[in-house]
């Protein structure tokens, strides 16, 4: 089915996927998208001038079926004489001990994986089997659950992580169906994802019941929601590269900060991010949130925890015309001292 | 009810809606909202030093109600002593001549009545009803639509319009709930809108059927989709900025073209707008998109017509390494010839 290689080829043009020489982790669950994406990397593995490795990841979430899984996803490696890499973790004990769901928890320590792999093997991109049809899911589900506007991009085709290596996702502009076609085509086996499919409710849901039932306002709201995530991604990286040139002069170098306590909170040693007051007003609105966020990011390592009313806590101490107030948000904490504001880790320092 | 007056206090602060001495057109149907707005703005009118005029659209949709609902605003306006304006349009006919749905026709109209009547009492602000939950039903609309980042928004709390006075929306951050209580609270009559109940099918889908269904899902979609729209607001107003200042750099000074042909396809007279492809380039693909989009607008008066696939083709065009393409869209035609793209307003031009 030339059509469907085409258009992932069209895709890996347009974001400029790879690059001659990569070498590339391909995460293969065992199920449809990611067989598939194997076997079209592999198909276009001489025009690229890729080096391929076969990842898979042993959730052993459901045991006997894992290993099943591993079986299948070796036997493919070998078949096509691809190096293959395996690791098995205890998922549900690792949710259970960090208190994440199985999902948050088998996402967590899968990329993890990968990025050690990456490292290990030297390799430059990581490629995900992620689908349109999960795409449109996927910002279907942040905006239900509010992702402001990063989220609604959803999944990037392309994402720089950590170690320099990029996550890269080929079919994310081919649905489902394609995806289908192409392997029955091509007589390609998998395996059903049950994990994928009892696993994940909210997902599942918004497949099987929201999105036909937003089909009934407009039949074309898939297309919607994905051609509105493109190009809210697309301005979303461009307000980011703003902010992070605005970053460096609205704050001061950062500078590490001891364990200590200020005004009877306990600070946790990290980093101590300073803002200047006044060069911050001076830029868009839109941008004064980034920057913001930024700080928080830098100081307390993520944004997690910060929701909407703190955001609007921390506008009210900005806005305020006093000149020393503090402000306690989830482990961190903000202070104003006249023309600067001082982010610090603060509290319970344990979560990463 | 001192909460809901606070509240619209500080919206109106929030985004600097009034400012000492305005003249301000208020925009009443008789409906709850408009009414409360009313009497609100004349509760407000001394202390922010406004001068408020009354006015009524009829829209003649449906008769006997219509000539009502003038009698009963004009009756408030003489009750607050205020100066009362009222037109008389008939919306059907116009709607068939225009071939437009009533609901088009109406807005139109009544638009078109208040800028008329801010010009004649030389008025500075509009201000409109529009409540929290008209803004979540129009979002949400707009997301079933394909809005793009722009219709996201929403509407706008202030919205500058051609002939300088604003358009304000003061009640925009209080809900349906918040407005009928007061309402009731003060003992002020209101008249059912039945015109807007009927005749806007899909909002009433919307607003009764797919929010609730929603809030299954979360039940704070609302709000949700509310702070959404304020931070996509907010970028997408940022954005703008930068892309008409980039304008003026990308494009020559626009001529005026006379009626003519070109390779066979009749050109009407209007701006050609020319822009440099070198120039363009250099921007950011979001900045490009809305570049491409004034340039539009600025040729052919709107952005109307213009879809998705539409500007999938004028991408084709840019892209191409070809040096003389050209590219008709509708009531457009956009021509490359090396560096200069020239977009010329053509064909049928009957609609403005």
């Amino acid at each position: 089915m030339p059509s469907f290689v085409n258009k992932v080829k069209n895709t890996i043009k347009k974001y400029n996927l790879f690059s001659e020489n990569d070498k590339v982790i391909v995460a293969v669950s065992g199920g449809a998208d990611s067989v598939a994406l194997l076997f079209l990397l592999f198909s276009l593995k001489e025009e690229y001038n890729l080096e391929l490795f076969v990842a898979h990841f042993n959730h052993q979430i459901r045991g006997e079926e894992a290993e099943a899984d591993v079986l299948f996803v070796r036997r493919i490696a070998q078949q096509l004489t691809l190096p293959f890499i395996v690791k098995k973790r205890d998922v549900p004990a690792y949710a259970k001990r960090r208190k994440l769901s199985l999902e948050e928890a088998a996402r967590d320590l899968r990329y993890k994986f990968l990025e050690e792999a990456a490292k290990k093997k030297g390799a430059t991109k990581i490629a995900l089997g992620h689908n349109k049809d999960d795409q449109i899911e996927t910002v279907l589900m942040r905006l239900l659950r509010g992702g402001g506007s990063q989220g609604l991009g959803g999944m990037s085709p392309k994402r720089i992580i950590a170690n320099g290596a990029n996550i890269v996702r080929p079919l994310i502009e081919t649905s489902r169906k394609e995806i289908l076609d192409f392997l029955k085509q091509k007589k390609i086996k998998f395996r059903e994802d049950s994990s994928n499919r009892e696993t994940v409710y909210l997902r599942n849901r918004v497949r099987h019941r929201l999105l036909p039932y937003l089909e009934r306002y407009n039949p074309r709201i898939g297309q919607i929601l994905f051609n509105t995530a493109e190009n809210l991604r697309e301005e979303n990286e461009y307000l980011e590269e703003i902010a992070k040139k605005a970053f460096s002069q609205v704050s001061q170098p950062p500078t590490t900060f001891s364990k200590g306590s200020r005004q009877g909170r306990k600070v946790v040693g990290g980093k101590k991010v300073i803002l200047s007051l006044n060069k911050l007003t001076r830029f868009h609105l839109a941008i004064q949130k980034r920057l913001l966020r930024l700080a928080i990011k830098e100081a307390k390592g993520d944004t997690r925890q910060i929701a909407y009313q703190h955001w609007q806590s921390l506008n009210g101490l900005i806005n305020k015309n006093k000149k020393n107030l503090f402000l306690d948000l989830p482990q961190l904490r903000i202070q104003k001292e006249y023309d600067r504001i001082v982010f610090v880790k603060a509290g319970k320092g344990k979560r990463r």
